[in-house]
């Protein structure tokens, strides 16, 4: 069972993967780190909602993603990029057992930074680096599945 | 005294205030709030660098402002946009006295996001809020310098 399907958005990527909310928290953060990728934030928007305006929100969670070095390199090349930071990576429950994980995507971002050739290198470096923590999600998803 | 200059960039819009750094952030979190943006994350990036990568930076922090209704609504529109939440607000020291604050634009990160009416909306309105932000910056800051 690899229930798994990929996900695009105009401004990120991610997946399927075939665990419950929880877990799939656990193992992005787990594949996140094994790409260089601390998570310096964490905001619970279904709290949130519910606290501030007391609506009803799917489990969802927001994830600041930051690798120090790509991101001290960027600060360097452009002040203001901290506007832009840190790599956001979500996880939601899709109410059947299975989460959906995205990351957005830092070459997207890049679209409205305007030309700077070292930003560019960078968001590569960091677009690299996500697609890698969901392709290791992925494979933990199926192992957990019994492939 | 009103050293105020005012920043613009492809993806987002600040100034510069005549006070120092410390007062700065708080000016700029009495300001947030007022226009209904609650502060959910704060990234300290000079402690950051230090502790990562033992590199020294200027101060620089990440205000990570959230106005719940409009994110409500957001994400209502579609799902993914907590990939752009939340706003960021960066202030930092300029090493003159002076500290910058510039908020991340979003009707700019809008051009990210693709054709989607209601993200629009809501893009235009916390841009709105984020801009009287700013200026009631500039009030105290300039009521600060003694105009």
């Amino acid at each position: 069972m690899e229930a798994q399907t990929t996900i695009r958005r105009p401004y990120g990527f991610g997946k399927i993967v075939a665990v419950p909310y929880g877990e799939a928290i656990e193992k992005t953060r787990a594949a996140l780190k094994e790409q260089g990728f601390g998570v310096l934030t964490e905001i619970d928007v279904q709290k949130t909602m519910k606290e501030k305006l007391g609506a009803d929100f799917r489990p969802y969670v927001i994830l600041g993603g930051c690798n120090p070095s790509l991101a001290h390199q960027a600060l360097q090349a452009d002040l203001g990029i901290g506007l832009l930071l840190p790599c956001n990576v979500i996880v939601y429950d899709n109410g059947d057992g299975t989460s959906a994980v995205e990351a957005l995507d830092p070459e997207a971002a890049l679209g409205i930074v305007g030309d700077n050739p070292a930003i560019a290198t960078v968001a590569r470096e960091a677009a690299v680096r996500l697609h890698r923590a969901l392709d290791r999600l992925g494979a933990s998803a199926s192992a957990t599945g019994g492939v």
